[in-house]
């Protein structure tokens, strides 16, 4: 906690008020007061408020936009900016948590941020509200000691990361930059580390395409195969075709691409009855060696060569007739090779930690997918290890060197 | 219709008087009565009264055994036997029938046994209420012609053939075993031409075992592949190994057996999720050149083999852990070679309808796999073609063909 003199105007003017003020430097009551607010997506929970109070007496301009689509809950965004003369940073994350899970199997309430034995419990302790919290004191310690940055600085916080995504960062990106925003690069405050604080940077995402495949067969009794059509073996068939080979075997920035299939499902109880449909959906993770369409076209031009196997259908003439719908829209794979930004990043993580970050891009998608139209981006956050589970937890000293490593990456970014 | 003189005693012995009763020669009158008795598994509906009162005339002792066990429903049967002396044939079959389906879609009632360009509509008309009207027709016309055969003729008839099959043929061959009742061959009236009255005797039937495989592997996200365990992969893995290679290419009496995979299920909504579990259950229909036994064993020595290979599962060093359970009683395979029961059967057909019959031992179980324990048993009935469907219907000169294929049948296998 840290107190400094701001000069308030209450009244018509006539009477100018000094008053103390409390600048949010402390990383872990930053971070209490967001966990106390419920913000399971799409639910605001009072945690972009809790925010605003924040950035205010730092100096930021808030607004608060809310996007909705038909068929959509309506999602609260928040938007602050600091202006200063020179280049523009962007901070970027999400308030909104994903579901408690089991609450009775929580050692303390979900939403307490109860301290125990060194650490902070509660949903979103480590994603992301904790890389929110450090963040904010990070800014508010640069505030005290030299006055704000030489540059801008702005927060792009969305309730709709853990959701359908539709109406958080990428609406808020379009609304900003149709307003005149420009950003010269972005932080992601997602947690990146696996084990300890300064392993990783992300530095770049694969890409994600879903589909379901539909096989429309023929139903008959079990004792006349012949008369029927199994679609669980024309599925097999071209799911077989969709697990090998391999899409390849990675590149220098990227681990190799990876299909899983999600689901199978006929959903027939009888046992001598030859079901009429299946239908599977599989999930690809894919590296820089692919554009979402190209592997599009792969995918389609397999399944067409399969579907005329004979591999599980001997005997049938026929190819295998199928229906294949893309599901969700594809997730681009990105890399980022902005060297300042990089640089920057991974000097500050080595001179508070010790450790020389991986530059990474494993995982799963981030927003950080969609910021990559605007700028250069990187992510870097806690360490991830409980996120989503039950007892979800940040050690206070971790939250302490996240603050640091963001307040060292102030100083040398804005140089 | 045909009259004859039949003497009843009435009152207390003092008075007899003789009247005319009707024998039911007639397969069509006989047909109608039970068509009108709308007997779905497991209701009886009349149709074993209806029975009663034809055979009663005819010199037939009746039972009417039910059972019943657990979690089941009860069952109402007929046991029928008009003594004589010499050998001893069995009648068997069903007077329960599927459901209507979609009543609206019947060009008649299903139940109404209406008549229409010759052909009598109505749900069981032959599966099989049709075989049962022609048999009892063929031994009226035969006590007329003959005043019965030298020997025994008995009608073993379930309500429980279409549904669980657990308090029926079972039970009631068990039941008159176990009073002493012996027999020297049986025909069962189930509908076995494919196309023509005469196509075709069931001299056996194949064997069919079900099973449900499990597979449990770990749940986890999709970009982390290396962190869960894709169940879908490991129960691919499996099953492929059961679907390939075929278990046989067939013997002298039987195709070969054959595997249908009848469900395949997971049941994951989410795209970016590796699920937990799968499962999948089969049937299979096998020939003579195996026992339930003996490909039980191969199902289980296949999985185990199957479950140590890598093919959807690079890189996986573990076992595909999963769990076997089979489903329902196993249904043994069984083939016929009373010569003396198949010459008599197929002679009567050559004779009557000028067809050779096939031999054969295609298609599902039938009751004969209980019969076959205690007699040799040979299947013949009428023309399947619309046995199951909307608009089940017989034509009446089919009926009157096979009551004279059954007449001659009782004349030269009783010689
Ligand atoms: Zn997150
Ligand atoms: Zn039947």
């Amino acid at each position: 906690m840290s107190l400094v003199q701001t000069t308030v105007v209450t009244g018509t003017g006539d009477s100018i008020i000094a008053v103390a003020m409390k600048l949010p430097t402390d990383p872990a009551e930053n971070l209490a007061a967001l966990i106390r607010c419920p913000s399971v997506t799409p639910t605001e929970g009072g945690a972009l408020s809790a925010l605003e109070t924040m950035l205010k007496p730092l100096g930021f301009a808030v607004d608060r936009p809310t996007f909705s689509e038909d068929g959509t809950p309506d999602v609260e965004n928040l938007y602050a900016r600091r202006s200063g003369n020179g280049p523009h940073l962007m901070f970027a994350g999400h308030t909104d948590v994903v579901p408690i899970g089991d609450e009775a199997a929580w050692k303390h309430p979900p939403f307490s941020a109860a301290i125990d034995n060194g650490e902070m419990y509660g949903r979103g302790a480590v994603d992301m509200k904790g890389g929110i919290a450090c963040f904010i004191a990070a800014v508010a310690r640069h505030v005290e000691a030299h006055g704000g940055p030489k540059g801008s600085i702005s927060l792009l916080i969305t309730g709709d990361e853990e959701g359908p995504s539709i109406n958080g960062t990428v609406k808020l990106l379009e609304w900003a930059a149709s307003r005149g925003e420009k950003w010269d690069a972005s932080l992601v405050g997602e947690p990146t580390n696996p084990d300890a604080l300064g392993d990783m940077i992300k530095i770049g995402r694969r890409g994600s395409i879903s589909a379901t495949i539909t096989v429309n067969g023929r139903q008959g009794h079990a004792a006349y195969p012949h008369l029927a059509d199994n679609p669980v073996r024309g599925l097999m068939t071209l799911v077989d075709a969709l697990l090998n080979p391999v899409f390849d075997k990675g590149t220098k920035d990227f681990q190799p691409s990876n299909l899983e299939v999600t689901t199978f499902d006929v959903g027939n109880p009888a046992t001598n009855v030859i079901p009429a449909k299946a239908t599977a959906s599989f999930n690809i993770r894919f590296n820089d060696s692919w554009t979402a369409e190209t592997l599009q076209a792969e995918i389609h031009n397999r399944l067409d060569k399969a579907s005329g196997r004979k591999k599980y259908r001997k005997g049938r003439k026929e190819p295998v007739e199928f229906e294949l719908v893309w599901r969700d829209r594809p997730s681009h794979v990105f890399l980022t090779r902005n060297d300042k930004l990089i640089d920057a990043l991974a000097g500050s993580i080595k001179r508070v930690t010790g450790r020389k970050p991986k530059l990474s891009t494993t995982g799963g998608t981030s927003d950080a997918r969609f910021i990559k139209d605007y700028c250069p981006v990187v992510e870097f956050g806690l360490v991830g290890k409980t996120m989503h589970m039950v007892d979800e937890r940040v050690p206070l000293a971790e939250l302490e060197q996240l603050t640091q490593v963001y307040q060292q990456f102030l100083a040398d970014w804005f140089g």
